[in-house]
Order: C-alpha cells, then sequence, then structure tokens
C-alpha cells in the first residue's frame, strides 16, 4: 500500500503489530480516528496509555489489577473455598461475565507446552502452592482449554497438590475436546463450571 | 463482559468505537498492547496523536498532507493535465498502490447522496471547477464507486464543467456495477483506469 502521508502510514504500521489486524483494517480504523474529534482521539489514545502505564497484576492471583489486589480478591463476598485455575486474563473475564462463578481465581499465565518451551516454572505454580496450603481452600476448579497442553497442566498441578488436603474439579465437557476456553458462549461455560467433574471421574471417562 | 479492571475496561471501550470492532476484539487488542513493552504502546499511542493533530488537507487536492500541500501535488513528475477524481482518500490509497497513474487526484469528501442528506455544497466541488479553469487540465478522470449515487455525481460534474475545455472519462467497469472501489484487487483497479472511457461512451453503454 502506497499512502501519500507517513503520519498516515506509521498510524497504519502500528495498528498493523495488533493480532489479526491486517493492512486495510488497520487503514480502516486509522481514517475513522482521523474522522474523530481531536478530543475524541486523545481520550482514545489517553485510555490505552494509562491502561498500559497503570496495570498491575494481583499478588494474590495473578489476575489483571487496578491496584496492588484485584477486584475479585478484595471483594469479602467472594467464597474464599473455591479457586479457579485458569490460563489467562481473558478466561477470568469469560468466566465473570457468566455472573455464576463466586470463588476467586489463580491465573496460571499459561498452560505447560514443552513444544513452546513452557516449563512449571514459567507458570505461577508456586504462588498457587502456597495458597492453597497457607489457605482455607477446599477445591480447586481447573478451567483449562479440553486439549492436551491443558491436561498435563492438570495432572502436573494434581500432583503437585496431591498431599494438600484440596479436591481438584475440571469443568464439564460441555467444550468441545480441543475447542479454546474463551471462545465458548457464557451459557456453555456456566453450565461447564456448574457440573464439574472430580479429577478421578474425569480421568475414568476418557 | 465483565472485566476486573476499569483500566482494561476504558481500553476496551475505546477500541469498540472503532468501525467493525467488537467487544471481543477490542479486548484481544487490549490484552496485545498489554503484553507489549510500555515503550512500543508509547510508539503506538504516539503515532495515532502525532498523526491525528498534524494531519492537514492538501489545499489543491483534498488529499492527506503532513503539509500544506500534499506529496502527489508536490511531485513535479506528476502529469499535471490529468485529475482522477475520487471520493475519499482511502481510494487515493487504492490508486496510488497500483503504481499506475501518474496524475494528480480531487478528492471530492463524498458523492451525492440526497438521501443521506450529502448535496452539492457539501463536497469540494468549486475548487475543482477553480483547478479545470485556471490550469492545464485537459482530462478529468471520475474514479467514483459505480453505484447509483457515484453516476449521479459524475452526471452533476459533467454538467458543471460542460463549457469549460476539458475531457471528462470514467474509469472502465472492470468493478462490478454497485461495488465499492476501495475493495477492488489493485489490477483490476489500475486496469479500469487504463481503460476509462469518455463520458459519452459510458453513456451509451448503459
Ligand atoms: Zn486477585
Ligand atoms: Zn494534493
Amino acid at each position: 500500500m502506497i499512502f501519500s502521508s507517513k503520519l498516515i502510514e506509521d498510524a497504519v504500521q502500528e495498528f498493523s503489530r495488533l493480532p489479526g489486524i491486517g493492512k486495510k483494517t488497520a487503514l480502516r480504523m486509522v481514517l475513522q480516528l482521523l474522522k474523530m474529534d481531536e478530543q475524541e482521539v486523545d481520550e482514545f489514545t489517553g485510555a490505552v496509555s494509562r491502561m498500559r502505564h497503570g496495570i498491575r497484576f494481583c499478588k494474590e492471583c495473578h489476575n489483571v489489577a487496578d491496584s496492588e489486589v484485584c477486584v475479585v480478591c478484595v471483594n469479602p463476598g467472594r467464597n474464599r473455598n473455591q479457586i479457579c485455575v485458569v490460563e489467562n486474563i481473558r478466561d477470568v473475564i469469560a468466566i465473570e461475565s457468566t455472573q455464576q462463578f463466586s470463588g476467586l481465581y489463580h491465573v496460571l499465565g499459561g498452560i505447560l507446552s514443552p513444544l513452546d518451551g513452557v516449563g512449571p516454572e514459567q507458570l505461577n505454580l508456586s504462588t498457587l502452592h502456597q495458597r492453597v496450603k497457607n489457605n482455607e481452600v477446599s477445591e480447586l476448579i481447573m478451567a483449562l482449554s479440553p486439549t492436551i497442553e491443558g491436561d498435563t497442566t492438570v495432572y502436573y498441578i494434581a500432583r503437585q497438590l496431591k498431599d494438600l488436603p484440596v479436591t481438584i474439579t475440571t469443568i464439564a465437557r460441555g467444550i468441545a475436546f480441543g475447542g479454546e476456553l474463551e471462545y465458548a458462549d457464557e451459557m456453555t461455560l456456566a453450565r461447564s463450571i456448574a457440573k464439574r467433574l472430580p479429577i478421578d471421574n474425569y480421568v475414568t471417562m476418557k
């Protein structure tokens, strides 16, 4: 594409760095920003800038947070006996959006994937171990994507915590095997959590 | 969607204002920005901000420009006898990207569409008239989308300039009737311009 403005070219270039955004889509967005008032564009860049510079990660659960501890962990109404273990922040948003889960979360920051060089050290596993050991956690709900990597991660964690008095369950297979958690609709996701299975049944069912 | 961070929610909200960007896509972009270094995000917001505040519109042709006159108009290598009349900036980028047109442009800023309240006063028509009258323009190539509104605009301009010694041509119908110019591939677009027709033939052909 040949632009007749370096300013536009640079902005299109920056948008193209975002996932799934080709040059044409990037241009469309840039031209939309061009139509907006300067003040509206300042609000756009301001929100992005404040987000990136201001965001923190909850020291309890590794979820995104606007201060030291996230709004979920700080909420006295949440059930502290249940921790839902997820791969990433997008999964927390997906599950929170179902409004069906009242426990806490633990964001692993990935799943075990030797081929991609993701081993146990890359994940937030030691803090999970600490939380189970030190607190009144009675159930860990493994809400990982039903893939080989997700399963491997579930087994790894189960083995790591086998001597602690905690029940490990996995969300029900409402999601197709191989499917990605974040693409599930809210209803399916809510039902999967409600119909979760203890990890032994889960193994038997396979 | 329920976010557990106001910072993220605000940024997603801002991205959702862009065309064709739903909440899920906006979130995906925001989370990508979250993964980037703070400095990279500053480059992103900086490019957007500089673009919006710095952009100007060429005083000759109304194309986007980084200074008073755009890079096309300022280029001594361009053929000043031909002016390609387009609806918007996206069309200039599309035609420039074919690298087959060496003349100048005139960006109308829309096409006549009485139903949408776009009349002749809303378009850059008086400057077009001036350019044809005052300069050595021998041909106006009408590169408007082949729609009812595009045709109406072509006829309006042809009537307005009928007493001036200028040939008015339209780009060849390589583009399906009703199709939008900007979606045409570069080859089709280049061929359409090469095989343009004088406006009389164009009327006969219909
Ligand atoms: Zn937290
Ligand atoms: Zn110009």
